[in-house]
């Protein structure tokens, strides 16, 4: 299981004072950002010219997210067919309660932008991944 | 069924040189925006003071958006038990290639933020609904 | 003098409900591309792998825009030296009433990314510019 | 001098790769932010019912930020008049190197919109400053 922390900034928040929904979707991104860092996958990627493209997000909204609320992103990585996918649960890390949970598709693609297999070193995420 | 176009935007473009996951929300959270306004619907929820939460959104990637793409929003509602589900599919108007289909369940709040009933306004959605 | 039209979108607006001080720079932006499209330079540009790059913006704040309203931009180009240097006014379009004003200083950098000599075609924006 | 320390995020570049311009000026606002909660001033003002407006920023860019780059602000305050006024660099905190330079003149408004008076409170910043 990976974790990824930060706070809710002030050019985040909408007209309704707390996170818009989509920038949810980039906080989810930059999650997934950092394990393809940490790991060193973004560098094995980039050698091989693969990149991984989301084809599908389902996210539920449980709570909102509100100015310098300090926000814990946990993700676990699954395998299945030619898709990696990624599960991750926001938290405000203060009061333990669940923001969002996002389940997001992404397939790998070569640089013909064709779907390619899922590389070996993908591995490497799933041995790091436990159950939430 | 209703419509929303606009054009691609240069800085919405990421490192893949593509719209960026999240900006696809923004689009599909305007193209509401737009018939909010359009069927009066804006003045009256602010009038009541309720607004329109978004609970949970389901969205596929097809096919990826490129600088100055025209795109078409085209919209349906449905009402569900307490939800006010919006149905979006997003098309380059060119090319009549779909891009995006979401589905996004709102849940109108009162001013308490208290889950309340569908206003019957609504009903002037669905009237002007049609299948896509 | 070029010209460039849009609507606040819901999403654009902060938390005093209207657009954050950044998206006044998304937009003056987006204008800045049209321009490049419209006249052909963008694809000139791309071909010679020559890019602008923005090196400093001064840009005054008179008036807050609010949602869905009717922005018209209007930019006039100046060379200097090696500089293209954009002035770009923001008004309301229904009331008149001036927006914002910025003044955006680019350099063209090569695909060494080291500044070169403004290209020729720019003469192209200036010939069409005239004042405010 | 205040400090406020962060990376840049994958989904904050645009189709350059670099971080986009106008993302500058919302680091530069969290900076801001973070000042104004450290001191205790956001609750103070929020009392009052005052907000800080910006009316003008001046900003150049040195070299371009990217992917997972650690970056510094640093902010001194001054009061000018009716203004306050914040001095904020950024800089590549592995290499020293200076990112960005932006000058933000804000003003205070009460509750009925109209400039008034910069709170004593302010005083506080002007204190706990010191030249860069």
């Amino acid at each position: 299981m990976f974790e990824y922390r930060f706070s809710v900034r002030g050019y985040e928040l909408d007209s309704y004072n707390h996170v818009n929904n989509a920038v949810y979707l980039n906080y989810f991104e930059q999650a997934r950002w950092e394990i393809m860092r940490e790991t060193g996958l973004l560098d094995m990627l980039l050698a091989d010219q693969i990149f991984l493209v989301v084809t599908e997000i389902n996210i539920r909204y449980s709570k909102e997210a509100c100015l310098f609320d300090k926000i814990l992103i946990r993700t676990i990585i699954e395998l299945s067919g030619p898709y990696v996918i990624f599960k991750q649960r926001m938290t405000n890390e203060d009061t333990g309660i669940k923001l969002s949970h996002a389940v997001v598709k992404t397939i790998p693609l070569n640089k013909e932008r064709v779907p390619c297999e899922v590389p070996s070193e993908f591995d490497i995420l799933i041995t790091q991944t436990q159950k939430f």
